[in-house]
């Protein structure tokens, strides 16, 4: 049984921060092992099976892995280190793969990381054939079914990571959640896009839903399932993953406006361009004072939202507050998230790790 | 242990077909009850969930479940009747629900089944909502996510249909293979798709790997898995499903440019519009006197093709007697399919049973 109280094996002698980034990179690896080796599997010799093998591991090899390193902090609460633990953790970067490749295609996204999205490089590769056939069209759906690849392969490297079916048995109801929650959340966002503005509180509610639960919450919730952590913990890491999950996607959301193109990897204002509803968006409307928000109003209008308009609508969001109120809520998030990481309850090294990935998605400028 | 030479079960005294009619309602059953108690969870309360509650469950509520009665004779090979091997194999309607949903955006196929396809449908609650936004790319959108959720269902009624962890583990290879297969062949088929017409013997490696594969062969092998049959119905049933997989997609092909609109529910000539290289289109082009193929060339380089070059295409399909030869092949697949179930290795009712579904599946009308 897993002691819900402390790991078994001393926490690590290096910094959190350093120690945290070779799970990541050994998160990458794995889930980068494993695609190569499906894709092997099923696309070796054949014409479109060269785009596979190089494509398909070069979109895993750019994450971040972020999902994974939440995971296994949350494993750590629970239970000592494990090769095992390791791989059902990252089988998290393969269902965001999923995500992503296929969260492009339904939002038109060229840009992915700072590099073409998979789409447009399935795209282009079938424009360089020569073929008949809308080369877009055939970007879409490629890009689709690798994610669909992507999805299955999340699940079968999980139950294939090592860990015993008792104790996967465990984590199967987060990850099933996990996963229907993204599509779901999703599709919610696609309504959400077609409706008018949505209210501070409503935003709030899709976000929780989606991205908030969905990065940091289920992630958590999911490792310290499967390291069998009990009520406390677990009631802990939920509380702590809403509150950076909501603070990650604020910080994503003033990233999306006023980031550094260089360092983000998507052009000045995207979220502006593609009419986002975003976070800050939503607040600037909600401070803005009666002429700002007829200013807003046009802008949200627009058909097309060029250069000016981007610099304008940034412009307006900073003099109604905004910008610097989002700030504010980023820093309150993590300073009551810490705040419920129990040192009487944690591990040191899982709070330590905790305190480092908190900072990470909350200070971050990519 | 199963025993992989008889039930311990005594064969069902009804005919075999009134009985496995039976058995594909159950299936239905089982999938409808399992879909629709995970959309209640989901969408519960929402705007769009109300649209997902009805739309998805119809959706489902339309199959003909022959993908759960090959796995469940499968199944029948080596095991009694069991109703937790019914909802494994009820589990492949779901799987072949995610196909239909994702494969008809790809293939821009406006009809499913006689109705509306399930993007048709999500497009026109769009546009009934007065939304802005594109209510085609809305449509898209919203199937391929209810295509992601019947993924994740399908694995999900499989892992808790009530069979034990260690039955559930000799089943798994296939059904990942299964899945795999699915979205490598629809990739497969893309590139095909951009391809001048193939020639016969590359067309029917793709049919092997693609629907040959997936509708007969794997669902059979797949329950036969489970119920722990041995190498001797494992290889028959292989030899089989390969036979009457290939059968049935000539069938379906004849279908795609002979069928009844009124039974098929799809346009006359469907496949020739959409210049589908389906076996048959690749027979006539095989089969065809020099004129006649010039005339086929020139049919398939049409931007658009209409009512008379349907009835045109169609009278030189059986002109070159491409249409009757195709007939000899689907009968010869399925005289030699059913040479190879042993009385002596087959247990009576599951040999009775792939006798009714050899015929099902090649002398279908729809």
């Amino acid at each position: 049984m897993a002691s819900t109280m402390a790991a078994e094996k001393a926490p690590p002698e290096e910094a959190p921060g350093g120690w945290l980034d070779r799970i990541g990179e050994r998160c990458r690896a794995e889930a980068l092992d494993y695609v190569r080796a499906r894709a092997a599997e099923h696309f070796s010799g054949r014409g479109e099976g060269e785009l596979a093998e190089t494509v398909i591991p070069e979109f895993v090899a750019g994450g971040k892995c972020l999902r994974p390193m939440f995971a296994y902090v949350g494993w750590l609460c629970g239970e000592p280190e494990s090769d095992a633990a390791l791989r059902a953790a990252s089988s998290l970067e393969l269902l965001h793969c999923f995500a992503l490749a296929q969260d492009d295609v339904m939002d038109g996204s060229r840009f992915r990381r700072g590099r073409p999205a998979l789409h447009v490089r399935f795209a282009r590769w079938h424009a360089e054939q020569g073929w008949g056939g809308s080369s877009d069209r055939f970007g879409e759906s490629a890009a689709t079914l690798s994610g669909d690849l992507f999805l299955v392969w999340s699940e079968r490297m999980l139950r294939e990571c090592g860990l015993t079916a008792e104790t996967l048995a465990r984590g199967w109801p987060r990850y099933d959640l996990m996963r229907a929650e993204l599509a779901v959340g999703q599709l919610a966002d696609l309504v959400n896009d077609a409706r008018s503005l949505p209210g501070w509180e409503e935003l709030l509610d899709v976000l929780r839903r989606k991205s908030g639960n969905y990065t940091v919450r289920r992630p958590l919730e999911f490792g310290a399932s499967l390291a069998g952590c009990g009520q406390d913990v677990l009631a802990a890491l939920a509380e702590f993953g809403g509150l950076i999950g909501e603070a990650f996607q604020f910080r994503d959301d003033l990233l999306g406006v006023f980031g550094d193109p260089a360092v983000t990897g998507k052009p000045v204002g995207q979220d502006l361009r593609e009419r986002k509803a975003s976070s800050v968006v939503v607040l600037a409307a909600e401070m803005a004072a009666p002429r700002q928000r007829v200013e807003l109003d046009e802008l949200l209008a627009l058909p097309v939202v060029g250069d000016d308009a981007v610099a304008r609508w940034s412009e307006l969001i900073v003099a109604t507050g905004a910008h610097d109120r989002l700030g504010e809520l980023i820093r309150e998030r993590a300073d009551k998230a810490l705040a419920v990481i129990d040192p009487a309850v944690f591990p040191q090294h899982a709070a330590d790790a905790l305190s480092v990935l908190a900072a990470r998605c909350t200070e971050r400028d990519q």
